[in-house]
C-alpha cells in the first residue's frame, strides 16, 4: 500500500471509532487510563530497551545534549509518564456536560451538551512521553486521536503506543481510536492534512518550523501558536523591587520556554533607577542584553543595540530586548505591535494603569504583577495541557480537555413544526 | 493602486481601528446603532434609487425572478433592516462578559473574559440586506468587519453602507472598523483570503460553490456550512399523525433553505401504515418523490428510484428521498454516513430510543419530536444569526453574537514568580 492510501485507511479507521467513542462512559475511559498506566511501569524494560534504539542512532547523529535529554526515557521518567496517566483518569469528563438550556416561547427544550470533537491529529516532535499524554487527553475527552511523533523518537514512540493499544484492546473502547502513524517520511504529515473530511482538528506541537508547515499545508482546521514573544511592562507606579523579581523570573528561570519574557519595557519615569541593578542582575545570569537608545544612555556596559527586527524575535535564549517607553499607550501599542499575543505583564501598584493595560492588550494572557511563566495548563489549574492557542478561535490561551471538545444542540419537542 | 494593495490598505485598516473598537463602550454602540437606523429610514429614497440600478442590471441580464426578488429594496424591507438594526441594539453586549474565575493556590486570580474577535470578514451574495445586517452585529460585538457581497447588489451595498458609515464618523467609533470591499472582481476575494495576519475569521454566506470558493483558497479561519442535508427518522413507536405534521412542515414550508428535510427515514415497523398517506400529500404539494426499493414496494405511484447519490444530495427543492430502515440503529448510520452534520430529527414515543439518536447523531442539532425548521439564530433566541455552522471547532449550529467573540485571561497578581 503506498503511503497516501496507508494515511487514508489510517484517518478513516479512526473516523468510524470515532462515533462510538464520543459514547464511552467515563468509567470504562479511567480504567482504560489506569490500566495503560500500569502497563507502562511493567514494561518499563522492554520501553528502555526500545528506547536506547533511538537514543544509538541520536548519538551517531551527533544530536544536541538538549535533544538527547529530551529523547531519554528512565525508570523516573516513565513513572512520571504513567502518573500522567493516571492524573488524566481524575480529571473531569468534560463530555455530556449540560452547557445551556434554553427554554423557547413555543415549549421547545434546547439543551446546549458538550461532546468531543471527534478526531484530533496531534503532530508533534523528539519527547516521547507526548505520545502517551495525547493519547490519555484524546480518550479522556472522546476522542479517537491520531498521533504523528517525531523520527527522532519512533522506537520509543511505537513502544509505547503498542503498550497503550494491547490495554485498549482488553477494554469495550473502540481500538481503532487510538492511531500512530508510523511512518517517519514528511509526506506523511503533508497526506494527513489533506484529510479535512475525516479530521477535526490538528494541533501541531513543536518548533515554529514544524508549526508553520502544518498551518500553511493544512485544509484541517489547526490550533496553535507560532511563538511567544512576551512582554513585561515596568509601569511609572511599579513596585520595583517585585518588578525586579518578576523580570528575572520571566527571563531566566526557563529561557527556551514560550512564556518565557523576551522583551522588557520600562517607564521612562522610573527606568533610570529600575534598568542599572536589573541589567547588572541579568547580565550576572548571563543574559545578553539588547537595548534602545535611551537604555543604552543609562546603563552602558556591555549592552548591544536593539534592530527592528530584536521587537519581532522569539530568543528561546538568555538575550532580551529592553525598550524606554514614554507611557502605558506606548507599551499597549509596543506590545500590540510587535508581540505574538501570547502572555504579556504589566507591573504596577495603579489599578487603572493596570485595567488599561489587561484590557487593551490584545493576547491570549494578560498578567498583572506576575510572571509570564504563569501561562500553562496546569498553573490554570486545568490539570493537564495539549497545547497554547494565540489563534481566538475555538480556545485561546491553555488547552486542555475543554479544547478538546465541542457541543451540540439536544432539542426536545412535542410536535412543534414552523409557521 | 493594483487590486491587491488596495485590498491590503482595507484590512490594515479595519485591524488597526479593531484595538479601540474592542473597547467601544455598549452605549456608545448602540447609539450609532440607532442612527444608523434612523439614517437608512429617512434615505429610503436614495436607497431605492441605487437598488434600481441593480435591478436595471438584473432585468438586462434575464436574472430568475428569485433571484430579483432577493436583490429588491422597497420602503417595507428598508423599515425592516433599520428594525434588524434597533433589535441589534436590544441585544445584549457580550463583550467584557465575565466567563470563569480561577482562584489559583499560589493567590493568583484568573478572569476569563469575552473578548471580541478582531477582524471580521464577511463574504456574501445578493441580499442587500445582509450588508447592514453584518455591520450591525460585527460592531455590537465589537469587531471590526470586512464586507464583501455580490456583484448583483454592487450599488445597493455601496449606498446602505455609506449611509451606515455617514453615520459612524458622527460617533466616536473608529470609522476604519466598517470596511466594503466594493470591486466586484473575485479575485479581491482571493486577496482578502491570502490576509491570515490580519483578519480573524471569515464567514462565507451564499451557496455550496461560494462557501467551497473560500474554503478552499482561505489561509484564514473560515466558519461555514456547505450544506444542509437534514433527515427526519420516523421510529417505530413514533406518533404518527405528529409524525406526518413534522414530514410535511420539514419539507414543504420552505424547501430551498438549508434547515430544510431532504431525507425522510422511516422505520419498517411503521412503514406500511404510515407512508402511503404521507407520500400522497408531500406529492399533493408538488413533491417528488425518490425512494428505495422498500418504499416502493408500499407505494408505487409516481415515485423514481433512489440512487446512492440521492442520499448525498441536498436538493433545496420539492423533491424529497425517502428509505425504509430496519431501527434506530441503521437510522443513525445513515444520518451520519450521508448527512451534512446540520439539523435531524427522530420522531418517537419512546424516550430512550429519542436519547440514542440525540446521543449518536453527529449534527450540531438533533431534535425530538419537532421539525428540522427550528435550527435558526432567531428560533433559537440569539435574536440574530451570523450564519450556521456544521464545523466543530469554535461555533456550531446557528452562530449569533456569541459566535464573533473570542475571550482572554486577565490574571491578576500581587508578584507571583514562577518556582
Amino acid at each position: 500500500m503506498n503511503l497516501s492510501a496507508h494515511i487514508l485507511k489510517i484517518a478513516k479507521a479512526a473516523k468510524k471509532a470515532s462515533y462510538p467513542m464520543a459514547l464511552v462512559s467515563t468509567k470504562e475511559k479511567n480504567l482504560a487510563l489506569i490500566r495503560m498506566a500500569a502497563a507502562l511501569e511493567t514494561h518499563q524494560a522492554y520501553l528502555i530497551k526500545e528506547n536506547a534504539k533511538d537514543l544509538a542512532v541520536a548519538a551517531k547523529a551527533n544530536y544536541s545534549k538538549a535533544l538527547i535529554d529530551r529523547l531519554t526515557l528512565n525508570p523516573k521518567r516513565i513513572a512520571s509518564m504513567a502518573d500522567g496517566l493516571r492524573e488524566t483518569a481524575r480529571l473531569k469528563d468534560p463530555v455530556g456536560q449540560l452547557l445551556e438550556t434554553i427554554k423557547r416561547p413555543n415549549g421547545l427544550v434546547i439543551k446546549k451538551i458538550r461532546v468531543p470533537l471527534g478526531v484530533v491529529g496531534i503532530i508533534y516532535e523528539s519527547r516521547p512521553n507526548v505520545t502517551a499524554d495525547c493519547a490519555a487527553l484524546c480518550l479522556k475527552s472522546g476522542n479517537a486521536a491520531i498521533l504523528k511523533g517525531g523520527r527522532e523518537a519512533i522506537y520509543s514512540n511505537k513502544a509505547i503506543f503498542k503498550i497503550l493499544k494491547d490495554q485498549l484492546k482488553k477494554t469495550r473502547i473502540p481500538v481503532d481510536a487510538l492511531q500512530l502513524i508510523e511512518s517517519t517520511d514528511r509526506q506523511a504529515v503533508h497526506e494527513l492534512l489533506k484529510l479535512d473530511e475525516l479530521l477535526d482538528v490538528i494541533v501541531p506541537r513543536g518548533g515554529e518550523e514544524l508549526i508553520r508547515f502544518v498551518a500553511d499545508n493544512s485544509r484541517i482546521p489547526v490550533i496553535k501558536h507560532f511563538k511567544g514573544i512576551c512582554h513585561v511592562y515596568v509601569e511609572a507606579q511599579a513596585d520595583l523591587n517585585m518588578a525586579h523579581r518578576i523580570v528575572m523570573n520571566a527571563k531566566i528561570q526557563k529561557p527556551g520556554v514560550c512564556n518565557a519574557m523576551e522583551t522588557l519595557l520600562v517607564d521612562r519615569a522610573v527606568a533610570k533607577k529600575f534598568l542599572p541593578s536589573v541589567i547588572t542582575d541579568l547580565q550576572k545570569a548571563g543574559c545578553e542584553i539588547r537595548a534602545d537608545q535611551a537604555t543604552r544612555a543609562i546603563v552602558k556596559d556591555g549592552i548591544k543595540k536593539a534592530t527592528e527586527e530584536d521587537w519581532r524575535t522569539e530568543y528561546l535564549d538568555l538575550i532580551l530586548s529592553v525598550r524606554v517607553v514614554e507611557d502605558v499607550n506606548q507599551a499597549i501599542e509596543h506590545v500590540n505591535t510587535y508581540g505574538s499575543h501570547h502572555s504579556d505583564t504589566i507591573v504596577t501598584k495603579n489599578k487603572k494603569q493596570a485595567q488599561g493595560f489587561l484590557d487593551a492588550v490584545d493576547s491570549a494572557c494578560v498578567y498583572v504583577n506576575a510572571s509570564t511563566r504563569f501561562t500553562d495548563g496546569f498553573e490554570f489549574g486545568f490539570g493537564a495541557e495539549v497545547g497554547i492557542s494565540t489563534d481566538k478561535l475555538h480556545v485561546r490561551g491553555p488547552m486542555a480537555l475543554e479544547g478538546l471538545t465541542s457541543y451540540k444542540y439536544e432539542i426536545y419537542g412535542t410536535g412543534q413544526i414552523r409557521t
